[in-house]
């Protein structure tokens, strides 16, 4: 019936032909269960999304009051609801608080990564059009960058396999260097060089398309679905230098960052961001409930404030933003992150992944890197760890791996832009689940290697 | 603390600083409960999306129990879950006994209308780049037509507000003519007529542009948002063999017409449409979890299918696609929509809505037409019935009017396109609730009467 019937999103159709559809039947904590009753340890919390494990009753519960009491409100028109009002309250209080950020000003709601992104382009033109600047509206991306699949969101994703066949990026959006060091860096070249050559990159592009004519960069704080790609020394700070100088505004897509990811409550925070527009989806439900926001600075707010009466509503808005029951469950989700310590915990288990992962991989003649920040690594596969040479292009070692590592139980993602296998588990799990999930994921490299002799050999 | 925290959508900040929101508490059947205490019945249903009616049990246990069950699961790569299957079958067999369109293939799911809409025009593309025909993708849409606000989505909107100052249409997107009798037609014109300037207006901007270069045409069923605009006698009959002589593909957008609306389970249905994709979204889930989906026809389908080893995945996709959860709610809903007759309800009480604002409205000097199919219905003013003049842009008779409804005790929307307020009410509604209901939005159409006089004068 699945094969009849869904249309899978980023599935091989002939893949699924062939080998039919993997069926996971229930969930908890950091442990699913497929439908052979295979006991699965999700090291990828979802997609990067259910930051507080799966099964929790406290966010079935609040859904379910909030659907008893008020299934539906739309806040269209000035029309509006409690639990929404309150979330959007402890949204501002939690980046004031936690990622010193006091300019962010209000909240925007949505339903995806996607559209939150989306709405950030959209927010960018009509800020630039309400300061009589209509020239600047071109948006700067990363190579490597995810930012989501609608129409502009894809655009602005810098991975070539979302764009091909989607006639994919839209004019006026531009992807810059991807500032991945192991992958990047030439001969010799320290982490501070790096650096300097990544944002005279970006500096150059912005002159080369005139200053008067970029509005916008936007960056994930670490670039997810790319390969993990921690941002080198001192790279953000010397990229607000460049945007400041130049009047552009910085959108931090902390879709899959926020909430805890890094060890801190936002990437913002982690890396000193000082950002015009933050989005948000994933963790602000762990995925119980679809829903996204933007966070916006001062900056951007009183210019919409000030040119309100002049231009009436706000002509934006989804009929699910801001819905009572997604705003339920978002404040049961942050509950349970702040009592229970979960971003503390994140903090606490990293290096413990990191290790876990270093001393059962570390040698391993085909793994080049492991790295990580909070709860999210990678490992980097590489056909020669002297040279770096990659594997040939579609010999995907990575999706060897990650096929074999669900067998053992346990689910990693091989990622569509560098050759890497994600670990991003719930915040919520244990030393002795981070240990029991690598040492499955190691018994699949084990089993992968001689495979990965063959591949290379080939290639 | 709303004004101090929520960036609302489709407000005005201005407006919003003056007068504060408008607090919603609870919500049940088709009535709410305002912050005052005040009994409101709801004939928008929401944006037209509670379908069911509020707070229905059915559907918080159905959500409670899949998130205790499974929070979350996505559908990359294969994997998939039993509640979405399911509810792709269910949809699919839906289309097939109930809108006579056999051809529907496979169902993608989203979020919202606006991301069904986006993925639509992305499809599109991806077709016509399999099919070797990359010039084919401009996509027509129609003036007052509304599809969402993503870029791409806002793009095929056809309400200029919804464009002005985000840079929109984006290139490749066309509007043609509105199909709306009452306002569009000539002196004395009869409606078939009417019909053929409005078929032979599509198929000039087809020809102008090129019939290589055009790749499908987006309509609503009935237009919403836009004004409830009813198709002319013999429209999509018609239309439908423009597209066929070009080979134009055909978007039905049944966001708002799916699940019941016109008195059929689909627009599509009720008009005789034989779409290539169908977008479907608010009535699928009674906006009780915010899930879209996109119905894909065999023809699309199996291009799709004979490229696929070629291509590798579909690189196109969202974290929440098939929302478990979501798919659970929207089982229950359609259960209750099945169990309780619901659509069959609309149908029969179609003629009393109508007939109620007929007998009570018919002969105000300001309100030229009252038109309505199923449970959607329209009020439109004009200054002048005669002449069918209509007031002078932005002197707004229709948000007055509903200002005064909303303080009489009934909601109504004042749409952004003709001045028109619509009423979509719950397909729940009982015959004596319909009474009471217009009996209000009469009060206040007479306490409005006076003040309409006067901008009439004024302009």
């Amino acid at each position: 019936m699945d094969r009849l019937s869904l249309f899978h999103p980023v599935t091989s159709i002939a893949d699924l032909a062939a080998n039919g559809p993997t069926i996971y039947q229930s969930a908890n904590g950091v442990r699913m269960q497929n439908a052979a009753g295979r006991d699965v340890i999700d090291m990828g919390a979802g997609l990067w999304c259910v930051n507080i494990g799966y099964g929790r009753g406290e966010l079935a519960d609040a859904a379910a009051d909030a659907m008893r009491n008020l299934s539906y409100q739309h806040l269209f028109g000035g029309a509006s609801c409690e639990a929404t009002i309150l979330l959007a309250d402890r949204i501002l209080t939690l980046f004031r608080n936690r990622a010193n950020a006091p300019h962010m000003a209000r909240v925007f709601f949505g339903t995806s990564g996607s559209d939150a992104n989306d709405t950030a382009l959209k927010l960018v033109r009509y800020y630039n059009n309400m300061r009589g600047l209509p020239a600047k509206k071109k948006i700067i991306s990363r190579l490597g960058a995810y930012h989501g699949v609608t129409l502009a969101s894809g655009s602005l994703t810098g991975i070539a396999a979302y764009h091909k066949a989607f006639d994919l990026p839209i004019e006026g959006v531009l992807h810059t260097s991807c500032p991945h060091y192991y992958g990047g860096s030439e001969n010799g070249e320290s982490e501070a060089a790096f650096t300097e050559r990544m944002v005279a990159d970006l500096e150059a592009m912005i002159k080369r398309e005139g200053p008067d004519t970029v509005a916008a960069f936007i960056a994930e704080p670490v670039i997810g679905t790319g390969g993990v790609v921690l941002p080198p020394e001192n790279y953000f700070q010397r990229v607000q230098e460049v945007l400041d100088r130049h009047d552009i505004l910085l959108i931090a897509d902390e879709v899959i960052t926020g909430f805890g990811r890094t060890g801190q409550w936002f990437g913002t925070g982690t890396y000193g961001l000082r950002p015009d527009i933050v989005s948000l989806a994933k963790g602000l439900t762990s995925a119980y409930f679809p829903m996204s926001a933007n966070v916006v600075s001062e900056r951007i707010w009183s210019v919409l404030e000030d040119t309100s009466a002049q231009m009436g509503a706000f002509m934006h808005g989804f009929t699910y933003s801001g819905h009572p029951v997604g705003s339920a469950v978002a404040m049961a989700n942050i509950d349970i992150i702040e009592q229970e310590g979960m971003v503390e915990n994140a903090a606490a288990l990293a290096p413990r992944l990191l290790s876990a992962l270093q001393e059962r991989l570390g040698e391993n003649p085909y793994i080049g890197d492991i790295r990580g920040v909070g709860l999210m690594a990678a490992v980097e596969f590489v056909a020669d760890r002297e040279t770096r040479r990659p594997f040939a292009p579609g010999t995907n070692p990575h999706r060897l791996v990650a096929r074999l590592a669900t067998e053992q139980g346990v689910l990693t993602r091989a990622l569509p832009y560098l050759t890497v296998n994600s670990f991003s588990p719930p915040l919520s799990i244990t030393a002795s689940e981070i240990d029991e999930a690598i040492d499955r994921y190691a018994q699949a490299v084990a089993l992968a290697t001689p495979q990965l002799a063959a591949l290379d050999a080939s290639a």
